[in-house]
């Protein structure tokens, strides 16, 4: 069986987003790439998470083509495949339809930093795709999601932007491997709950100051970082 | 004792109400159809939910009277028997009063659908019944309750549509089975949750265009569905 | 020790609310009387819940005078003992601070009946009391609490109010029992939820009307009830 | 190992901010002060806290140098530094990232006080720090957040105001003892969700008045308290 280490990381990653509450039945999905093989491995479509071994994940290449498995892949791969193809530093991603993020994404709204807890993790706002087209929908639709995505990261700083909206549709996250993919799900989440929540106290609140939000995320991310133990910086912030 | 797979099939429906937070105390009431017996199975009234078992359902035939049991049956019975007359394709039924669901029947509003996680279920929004009479409600008030769902589903896509908000009242869903039926009543719930939540952060949020609709609706359901491993379609939703 | 059996009563109506989340640490309390006896047994003040014992409650004559038991008695005694003397029918009471009951009592509005869950419990509006003076507040202020409840539901159906908030404090509940008193808890915990919910759907949602109201109160209560088997009647909703 | 005590006190404070659900993954931290030793203990930075136990904590001076332990302390050491120093009377010290207490953060509005539990705890709205300028952000961070933590203080009852609100970040409280400033932060944490739902049913609520405000501030603290049982005043609200 090919890639035992990636599965245990995809299954893992795919188990966080059961854990973490951002998944309802066999919603959302999380995958892995390995770039050296130029192998894909995503959660099959449609089973249940409780049942989910490392065997039952599917290993594609990156034009999709099933190269180890018996199952049929999650319907969104052609989307990961664009994300993998667009943005070679990405080793993980994940879907979800997480509530409040998903909310945010059907109001059409990027998700503005209010405060530190989002500048830690994102180096902007949260952004949202564009609408698709009534063309993009009737064609190849889930390559067309990956795509409609990598045209709204062109704006914004895509190194600083672990994650975006789908309009009308949900969040896609990712990160150096499946397991950020997840945890960066997580805390889209609760940043989403967090900023629904600020909205509802005050309508006009502002978004932080671009000081705050660089001293965040800078002192958890690039060379001049001083978060954690000197390892896994991106998980830390306390 | 008849029934029961049939049996089995309602207890577990019952009981997944409970597991997915949908009902408080002895609230809520799930059923079953045996189309070739013309039987009826349902919970009994007022019995806790960690004391029932198959053997403590009620089996009914399909005006009602009770054919196995020594318990009364939900008292919403009535409604029940109307819908199974009304629409042939349904196996099973749940009544809950989910806290979000309830919410925009309180507020006798549709749920519109914001977003794919809605679209992949239901082919429109979520209808809400008109108001009962006087005169309904006097009535046989349980039994006239089928009715105005009935009525309210006429203006519908009723095959695209496994659920409906009674005005005031709460949710009633439906499926092939008892099972599909629970499902449903939980899928109801999380959209009505993230519809509530996008209303929060958009008031004027406007509801997906047909093409997308039509895309995730119909690419779970009927004849050119590609969702899942090919079983238990409507289950599926990667 | 005196009243083994209501104190077993009194102690599982406190863990129920535990149970329910409609405490934290050691807020809340629930009381019983013995009508018989003339004699209260309520939760001792500050003893947190996963160590209370029935020998740890506290009782008191219907002047709070404690007859039995080591520790003093919850600081709310003389509310509970108010309402105890103003209305025989009661047989236990239960105060707790549950989030969106007290919400609604901090905004002091009282709840509307927005639909039939509401409608099977109260037979009205769940009411809120006037703010009390500076004087009631400098006096006997846990007694006054007790007279403010009592003199707001002048202006109710009482016998069909089981259940009211405290202006700018939180609910206190009532029923046949300690247990019924905890379940009102939980109930209007509830209600309170989905009135809160209904207004952030729909700012001018109406109450339901008296026809729909009366049906679902009086299926449930008073002597052409028809709902459960027969017992236990205001525990049944299905 | 020195402080072994104070190191299991630190140790549980930091678990009752999980089990409570105030913080995300290694977010937060909670610290203790020894004052007859000038030395603090505190979580160390990014361990997640399912693996951490007395031995990992650190414990620095007063001035932040490192006394015992082979970890990284948490970088907010330098916030808890200059609160131990400013504020005599506080023996612990916790910060998390709760979602609600953030919200109002991020909104950089106090709440304010609606109701008596909120009067319970602090004898005053919560506090918001005033935003921190752009020089201050790019000096001592995280020392200069203690400083605008003091200087927000100065306008209250320091001593009725066991936690605030540092503008577009967190909350910060405090307490005799680690435990005391956990539970302060559970406290916070509910009166923000409370008063975010005040204003959802009645967005021109109004704050108590001060008879109300005092009465019930003092009879839980100060010398003629009579809450609880005579010992842990600050943890009894019944």
């Amino acid at each position: 069986m090919l890639l035992q280490g990636l599965r245990e990381q995809v299954l893992e990653a795919n188990l966080e987003l059961v854990r973490r509450g951002l998944v309802l039945y066999t919603f959302g999905n999380a995958s892995g790439i390995s770039r050296p093989d130029g192998l894909v491995v995503i959660k099959p479509s449609g089973v249940p998470y409780e049942k989910m071994t490392p065997e039952l994940l599917v290993i594609t290449d990156i034009e999709g083509k099933i190269v180890e498995g018996d199952l049929k892949p999650s319907s969104d791969l052609a989307t990961h495949l664009v994300l993998y193809k667009a943005f070679p530093a990405i080793g993980g991603i994940a879907h979800t339809h997480s509530e409040y993020a998903t909310a945010w994404a059907q109001a059409r709204r990027p998700i503005p930093c209010f405060g530190t807890t989002h500048a830690d993790y994102f180096h902007g706002p949260v952004p949202v795709t564009a609408a698709m087209s009534d063309h993009e929908i009737s064609g190849e639709y889930e390559e067309n999601t990956g795509h409609v995505i990598v045209r709204a990261l062109q704006e914004f700083d895509a190194a600083g932007t672990p994650g975006i909206l789908v309009a009308n549709h949900g969040p896609f996250t990712w990160g150096p491997d499946p397991g950020m993919a997840a945890h960066h799900a997580a805390i889209l989440e609760s940043l989403a709950r967090m900023a629904y929540f600020t909205l509802g106290i005050h309508a006009a609140a502002q978004p932080v100051g671009s000081a705050l939000h660089d001293k965040h995320y800078l002192r958890k991310h690039g060379k001049n970082a001083y978060y954690g133990q000197g390892k896994d910086k991106d998980k830390d912030n306390q």
